[in-house]
C-alpha cells in the first residue's frame, strides 16, 4: 500500500484505477501541500515531496502536470492550473492567434518518497493547440489540446490510454513492481 | 541595519535609495529563496519569509510584487515575472484585445522578519493597460501600465515617487522609525 497525496478527488480516482491494473493498492492522503514556484516541473515536484516528507512518515507520491507551448516559451507550463483558472482556454487561443507553430505537450511528473529519498518519473504526450475548442469531455486544457487529429476532450476515455499522467504512472508502477520482484 | 533579501541588484539599489531618505541603512543579502505557489501575494511573501527565517537569524525583509488585471481574473498576478519572461507585454496586449475594462494595478508586499514573527506591508498603484507599448524606461510591464495618462516606462524617475514598491516601503520604513522612537 502506498499513499497518493492530492486534494483533488478526480485525480485520485484516475490514479487508483490505473494502479489497480498493476495490482498496486493506492490510498488517498487528502491534503494540500506547499509547491514552490519555478520553471522546472520536475524540480517543483521533487522539492514539494522533500518538504512534505518532513511531515509524512510513510511512503507517498504526488503528481504535478502542465501544458507547455514552445511558441510561447513554455507558457503556461508549471502555472497551468492558475492560467486555466484566470484566462482559460480562450486566453490560450487568443495568445496563439496568428502563431504558426502550434506544437504543445502535456508533461506529468510523479515524485515518490520512498522513506529515504525522492525519485521522479516523467510522462509526456505531444500534440498541437487546436484553432478552437472542441469536445465536451475531460477538463482543463483538454478541449484545445489536439492529439492525432482529435482533442483530448473529444477522446473521452481513450485519452487515459495515452495521457502524460498515464505514461508517468506506468514508469512509476513498473518500478514499484520491479522492487517487489527483487 | 537591516537585511534586504533579493537576488536582483536593481531592486536592491532602488530599495537602498528609498531607505536612505528615511535614515535607514539597508544591507544586501544576495540569495535566492523558496517562494510558494498561491493566489495571494501577501500569503506568498509571508510564507517565504517564515521559511527563510529558519536559515537567516538576523532581521530581514523581502519584497514580492505583481500586476493584477481584474478583467483577466487577476492574471498575471503572483506569476507576473514568469508571464513577463514567457509571453511578455505582447502577450498581455493580445489578451486585452477587445476588452473594454482596462483597469489594472500593481501590488507590492514587504514581508519583514523581526526576529520573532513576520509582519507584512502592502503598496498598490492603480492604472490602466495601454493599447500599445509606450516609453523606453523602466522594466517589465512598465511600457503597458498607464498611470495618469503616461505609462510607467514614459515616466522614468517620476515612477518611483508613486510606485507600489515605494508605497509599501514607506509604510514599512515609517513603522521601523516608529519603533526607534519608542
Amino acid at each position: 500500500m502506498i499513499y497518493f497525496v492530492t486534494s483533488n478527488e478526480g485525480k485520485f480516482r484516475e490514479v487508483k484505477e490505473i494502479a489497480k491494473s498493476y495490482g498496486i493498492e493506492v490510498e488517498w492522503l487528502k491534503r494540500e501541500y506547499l509547491e514552490p514556484q519555478g520553471n522546472d516541473l520536475e524540480e517543483i515536484a521533487r522539492i514539494s515531496a522533500e518538504i512534505l516528507a518532513k511531515e509524512v512518515r510513510e511512503k507517498f507520491f504526488l503528481e504535478d502536470s502542465g501544458l507547455f507551448i514552445p511558441a510561447l516559451n513554455g507558457f503556461p507550463g508549471p502555472y497551468s492550473s492558475y492560467v486555466f483558472k484566470t484566462v482559460g482556454n480562450e486566453g490560450i487561443l487568443k495568445l496563439m492567434e496568428g502563431v504558426e507553430d502550434r506544437r504543445a505537450y502535456f508533461l506529468a511528473v510523479i515524485a515518490f518518497w520512498d522513506g529515504e529519498r525522492v525519485l521522479t518519473f516523467k510522462g509526456r504526450v505531444d500534440g498541437r493547440i487546436a484553432h478552437e475548442m472542441r469536445g465536451e469531455r475531460g477538463f482543463g486544457f483538454d478541449p484545445i489540446f489536439e492529439y492525432d487529429g482529435r482533442t483530448f476532450a473529444e477522446m473521452g476515455e481513450e485519452k487515459n490510454e495515452v495521457s502524460h499522467r498515464r505514461r508517468a504512472l506506468e514508469g512509476f508502477f513498473k518500478y514499484l513492481k520491479g522492487l517487489e520482484n527483487l
